[in-house]
Parts: C-alpha cells; sequence; structure tokens
C-alpha cells in the first residue's frame, strides 16, 4: 500500500529546551520512502541521526513557538504478515540483537509475570501459536478506554485494571510475550484508518525467523502502518522527549492509502 | 592494577532452563584480560557472543546440578577516574549510542524524577559537579541494609524507603542522573575489597566525552573493579537469567589484587 | 465565623447504581448547623445515618440523571486553631479511637516512611513542633499543580512527583506525620475563598489531647472550613462513592463567609 | 471445637519502643475463652483496651530482651460456616458499621479491580455464589509459596505474580469481595493444623446479614481458627505494631485441639 502520512506539532517552549524527535519514517526494508519533507518553523538547526534499525532521530535544541511538519509517501507493500505458524526460537538460537527484547523494560515489568504467562499461555504451543493466544487475550480482556491510563500506567496496571488505550494494549502484550521467551518490542507508526487519527503504538514479535508487525487493539490494518521506529517500550518511542516540560499547542496526525 | 577475580556458581535447574550468563570479564579498553578460564560441570555447549560494547554474553539450555566456574586475571589500569570538574553535554551533543541511556528503564523511572531532581540539584552546576552531587546525596540520604529491597524493587521505592544494597544504590543514582540529562547506566563487576565479597553493582555517567565509573556505595574503589556488562539496569546485566525458575546451590565470588 | 455552603452535583447513571454520598456538614462540637436542605431531583428514597465522629452518610439507589443540592448555614465559631506547641503522646496514652490514625492506609503509606521520617523530622522536637516541620516541608518541597495526579495516586507517588493537589498534599502530610507517630486522618470540607471553589481535602492531626483542623496547601483559612467527613485518607471521604461508573455532568460548590 | 492456643513471641528492642499487640484472642459471641494467660518477661506494665468488635490491644513501652507469651484454652463451637447459599445485601441494606470495609485499603486497592470483578464474576450469582466463585478463583489461580511477597506486597501485585501466602491470599480475596460490593475484612488467627504452625490470616465477608469466616489457602479448616482481631488488612491486625525496628529473636505458635 502507498500511504501518505503527515504530523504537524506545534508546541511552545517557555525556555530553550533540548528534544529528541521521532517522528520520521524508518529506513526499513519493509517499506520504501517515496517522497517525504521535514520542517520545522522558524528554523532551527535540526541534528539527525540514524539508529541501529534505520529510526530516523532529529534532535534539537527549542525556544519560543515552533512548528514541526513532516509529510511522507511511504511504500509499505514490502511487509509481511504474521504466517498462521511460525516456530519460537531457543534463546540460543536467537540472534543476539533480540536478545534485549526478551527483558523487562520501564513500562514493560515480564520479569513479574512469568508464573502467570506460563500458567495461561503455556499451553498454547509455541510461536506463533502462543503469539495468537496473546492477541486474543488482548481483545478478550481489555477495553478500549480513553482517560484511564497515564504516560506513566504500566502493563501491571493495566493488567489489573483491564482497560487503556494503544500504548496500553501494546505494553501488555510485549510483557506477556517477554515473559514467554518471545522477543518483543514497541513500535511507532502512522496508521491508515486509525480513528481518532493519532500516532499509533504497536507490537513486533520475533518469531520464524524474524520480526512481525502486529496491532493489538485492531484498529488499525497492519497493512496501512508505516512504521516510525522501535524501542523496549514507550519511553523509547516517544514523538518528543524532552528535557523540560513544555506545551503542546496543538497536533495533527493523517495517514491515508493513496 | 592486577586482579584475580573468580566466580563458582551451582545451581540446580529441575527441568531444561535456558539461560543467558553474563560472568566474564569485558573485552573493553579499559582493562586486559591476562589470562581466563570458563567451565561448565557437566559439560554443556555454550553459545558466546560479544556485545556492543565488549559484554560477552554466553547462553546455554542446562539441566540438573550444574556448576559454571570462571576465574580471571585482569589487568584494569588503563582506567580513568572521574575528574574533579568535566562537561555535561547537550543533547545533540552526545554520541548517538549514548541517547538510550537518557531514558527511564524498568528499575529506574527517571520520568517521575524531573521535577525532583532540578529541584534538588539544579543549583549543582553541570556535569561532573551535578554527579558529585549525586553521589553526596545517596550517600547522605541512603542507608546499606540487606534485605529491605528485593529483585523487584525499583528507583521510586528506595527514594521511599531509604536504604538498599549496591543495586538500589546504583539504580537511585542513575535515576537522578537521568533526570538531570547526565547518559547513566548500571555496570557489574568483580570488586577488590568488597565485603562481603558479591557480584557488585556500579554506575557509569557519560561527562566530559567519555563513560567514567564511579561506586555510589563507596564500598570498593573503582581501582579495583573488573567490569563485566553494563546495560540500562539490573535487568540488563544479571549474571543469570533464566526463563524458568531455578535453584541456588551456592554462589562464592572472589576478587583480590595480585 | 458564618459560612454558607452549597453543592450542586448533577451526574448520569447509566443503570441503577448504589451511591454512598457524603456531602453534609458534620454534626460535630466545633461547628454548629444554622440551617440546612438537602434536596435529590427527581425525588429518591435517600438512607441517612450518623457515623462515630458525626459525619453524615448517605445511600441511594440511583439511575438516569439526578440532580443532588446541598445548602447549609454553618457557624464554625468553637474551632480551635493549632496551638504554637503542644505535646505529641505517648501510644498508650492516646485514645483508643485514634490508634487507627496511626496505621497505613490505602493513599498513604506511612510504614514505607519510617526511615525517611525518623531522619528528616526528627529532631523536629515532638508535637506541634514536628507537624509544623512536616507542613514547612510540604510547603517547600510540593507544587500545587492540576493534571499530575489522579484518584489513584498515593502519597508515595506524591513523594516522588513533588506536585499534586489538596488530596495528595493532605496523603503526604498524613503519611509523614503517621511515620512520626502522631495520629493523622483526611477531612473533607466546604472552604470559604478556596480558589476555584471545590470540595477541599485537609488534614486532621491529634496532639495535645485533641484534634486540630490543618490545611497542607495553604490555600484556605481553617477558619473558613465546614466539616463534611473524615476518615484515614482519600478512599474514606469521597463525596460520592458508587458501586459502578457514572458520568458527572457537572458539579457546582461554594462556600462565602456571611 | 475447644482449642488451647499459645505464642511466645521474644524480641529485642534496642531502645525504648512503643508498640501495640494483638495476641489475645477476641472476646466475640462466636467464641468463647475457658482460661488464659498473658505475661510479658520481664514484668512491664501493660495497657489493654477492648476495642469495636471485641478485639483486645495491647500497648507498651518495651525495651531490652522481652519475652510475651499468651495461653488461652477457647471454646469456638458458636461459629457457623458460610452457608451453600446467602444474599448479598445492597448499599443500602447494609448495617452502617460494614461499610468502611467496601473501601480500598493499603493492602486490598479494590478500586482498580471494579472492572476485572465484574467481568470475571458478574455472572456468578450474587452473595454467597460470589463468594464462592473468588474462593475458587483463588484456589485455580495462586499458589502458596513463600519467599515471593513482603510485608509491602499489596493484592495488586499478587494479582500479578500469581503467588504468596496466606496474607497475600487474603488481601486478594478481600479485594476482590469488596470490588463485587460485598463488605469484607481481615481477621488474624490461630488455627489448629496448620503447617508450618504460625499465626493465620483469613477472611470475614458479610453476606446473610452476618460475617462469615472463610480461609482462602484451604490450609486450615474455620472449625479450629481461634479469633485474635480484625481490620482492614494487614495493617490493622499485625500481632505486633512498633514505632521502631527491632528484632525478632524467636517466634512459637501453637494451636491443638483439645
Amino acid at each position: 500500500m502507498k500511504v501518505r502520512a503527515s504530523a504537524e506539532l506545534i508546541y511552545d517552549f517557555a525556555e530553550p529546551t533540548q528534544i529528541i524527535g521521532l517522528i520520521e519514517a524508518a529506513l526499513t526494508e519493509d517499506q520504501a520512502i517515496i517522497s517525504e519533507a521535514l520542517t520545522v518553523t522558524p528554523h532551527r538547526a535540526l541534528l539527525s541521526d540514524v539508529g541501529v534499525g534505520g529510526d530516523r532521530r532529529m534532535r534539537a535544541c527549542l525556544s519560543g513557538t515552533v512548528t514541526i511538519s513532516y509529510q511522507a509517501d511511504v511504500d509499505n507493500g514490502h511487509r509481511l504478515l504474521l504466517p498462521v505458524s511460525g516456530r519460537q526460537h531457543s534463546w540460543s538460537e536467537l540472534p543476539a540483537d533480540t536478545l534485549t527484547f526478551l527483558l523487562p523494560s520501564r513500562f514493560c515489568p515480564s520479569d513479574q509475570f512469568q508464573r502467570y504467562a506460563l500458567r495461561e499461555f503455556g499451553q498454547a504451543g509455541d510461536g506463533v501459536a502462543r503469539v495468537m493466544a496473546v492477541l486474543d487475550w488482548i481483545d478478550r480482556n481489555l477495553d478500549y478506554v480513553a482517560g484511564v491510563s497515564t504516560p506513566e500506567t504500566t502493563a501491571a496496571q493495566t493488567f489489573t485494571v483491564r482497560a487503556g488505550v494503544c500504548r496500553d494494549f501494546t505494553h501488555l502484550a510485549i510483557t506477556f510475550c517477554r515473559a514467554l521467551s518471545i522477543p518483543a518490542r514497541a513500535v511507532s507508526a502512522y496508521a491508515v484508518d486509525l480513528q481518532p487519527a493519532d500516532f499509533h503504538a504497536v507490537v513486533e514479535v520475533f518469531v520464524e525467523n524474524q520480526w512481525w508487525l502486529i496491532d493489538p487493539t485492531r484498529l488499525a490494518p497492519v497493512e496501512g502502518l508505516v512504521r516510525i521506529a522501535h524501542g523496549r517500550d514507550a519511553a523509547d518511542i516517544a514523538f518528543l522527549t524532552t528535557n523540560k516540560p513544555c506545551q503542546l499547542i496543538s497536533q495533527t496526525i493523517a495517514a491515508e492509502a493513496i
């Protein structure tokens, strides 16, 4: 699918503030950037780097009212969908760079869920079968409700409260997968057909020798996702991280098939 | 200093258990391995890889009673001590691979400490001066007490309870540094003169263009440390991570100057 | 001071919902109710009881859109202000019904603060002197900021985040007092001059043989408070507790000197 | 059943320490004390009071090494067992003094479990049927394991970790019941046949116009329980609460049918 994705973010920085931004489409094999434009108004010096895995990170020091705009046309037709079956790898078989994604992180305390995960999902085969069991659990047990979680909410809290938004669904799915010895990570994305339009957070799991994108909220088709960044959880893929509080004036996200 | 470090770990694995072990001295520029030996008894296939930054990770599938022994003579004389002053870098100046260590992690929820850190340490200059202020705070406010914390204890809990062990001291120091925009990470180590002898957890901060090792417990001289592994917090540097519960039979750690 | 206090609460109950309401002025020796009126529109059966300490609790089963209105003129001129000095009681001297307020509760985990409280406030004399030290700490260290806390926020989280609203200030002050062996409880109140007008949460401490009202936010003079209910923390004094989610349509609180 | 219960607690108090002790059999209608003796060696002044509901609380200021011994013969034959069916009361029908036990407390954050409880137990009828569904859930989902919890563990943590001891089983059962609008409280007890012998923590629920004792661990028959104290959770019924750290030298608890 060819997708036109765009973001316009307007912030007010009361004093000079260092920022890390993750809003550009990632440079990965499963998507091709046809065209794109990033502008910061008024103009400020931006430092960009491309991280491991193709994430593009921008850094700047901003002050006053600043508009960050990004628009890209992306062909994500190279993306494969999670197959109906696929093998789980032993830790020894896993590529070294996937091992980090077995470990607990800020919002995904998978260390606390070992007993639960084995009891609940231990009979569900392995690999894709377990991932499907996790996704089915999420679908049956979590309600999509705005306002019951905050940016500090962890997967343990979501497990108790049983409601949240895409970020919370993603964190709990990641947590269960890691507790089941399946590498899992968080991916931020533009998402065609997401209502209301917003940055989306989804999951990527490593089975059958490959990372596979999945959306535990089932709100946006994986075929319509444009990847932005990946990391251990939301802490790593925030579209804006700042060293001081700042004020969001407006945020407009869009993604449509073209 | 030349250090002879050794570890003998005996575990009982009730069923075949996948493990990741981090007990070998790291291959880094600031230490040289003179000789070393790693044995697993009874003999099992081990997979070893050397990660980014020189950490050596071993992987295996173990069952029954297994003894893991490691002994190394290491010359760590290439290590520099934290200077009395040194500049803090803006986010734009930082090397890309240090940025991860600005972000919150499982046991270091630095996102919750921004207000406190600025209020408490905001006047303490920057760079080394801030690090020294953090270390001084830790020294004045935390009691070294075994038994008040668990492997699940976070820096937020330690901040409240005001007591813990090396792991807790390290997590709180890291948390404060990150909240102050200083990259900080956890390092596991063998430590000469540590009483009682054990694996040690210390902090590494990035200022003045370099990572510097520091021990917030002040229990072991940095000159006597042999690095093992580094990561965002204790979750990344556990000497043994397993996919199932197992039983520690005995653990003997030693480190002495030679 | 004679105070006219009023509340108008409009809720929508999607299905029959059991409620406990605590919005009427308490029947206590330190305030006299001159006149009052409670109405529920449309009319529903209300069960009222007067609890230990004079709190008036109403119970009902409500559905549809319901308006609860209360207006009272209250003379609170019998209230004494915290004296400049006053003795702290040993546990053996305390009246039996104050002992509950030494113990931790849902939002006031004072058990975790024993070490901190003794270190920070241990030199501050006892009784009123310690209470004053706690209030001074709160004033110096907490920022009054709406939106950083939720109804689930505990005093431990507020201690880390260093900001909150009246509920959070009250919880942390109570927590410190209990950790210092001073009985402390939460009181809901109408408050003259509170901006913006709202139900207020304040603290009551037991020293010098008596309970004393204090406002750790310093936003409303104690002389202008009309007591509603007291309890271990916000869980006990919520103006509305329901057994199902419901929707607040509007809430108008007022209190003025007459 | 006639039960001989005894406790011998030896503590070392490094400095004068205020204590509240709850180790004597309660004075309630459902048990009769045949004989009893409480001694403190060396002799210290004890203050005793009988609280609401018959709990007997002792207070003292202790220092040095102190032995507290209690022995009682109790006839608990007046206790009724939870019937196979029984009605749940609406909030308006409940006796006023049971309402506190609907609210969340330090270790039982029932406010966070409303959505889960309704989803999991909402179809299980009401009253005794719901209580039985809760007990069945606890039995199927929690493992009795010493060492995975601490005195700070909350029911939310136990819900995630799925293991604990009697205190944790009790807290989670109470939490579920409260989230289902059933008053529930914690009771400490001597328990015949408990292995290993120790103080026991059980649950009391209010249905069918009465409080009923139940043991969610199923480790000790309710017929063999001698009540000590009741409260909102373990914070209220600790056999020893102190205002300073102290050291337990030994603790010997016994209960046998006579």
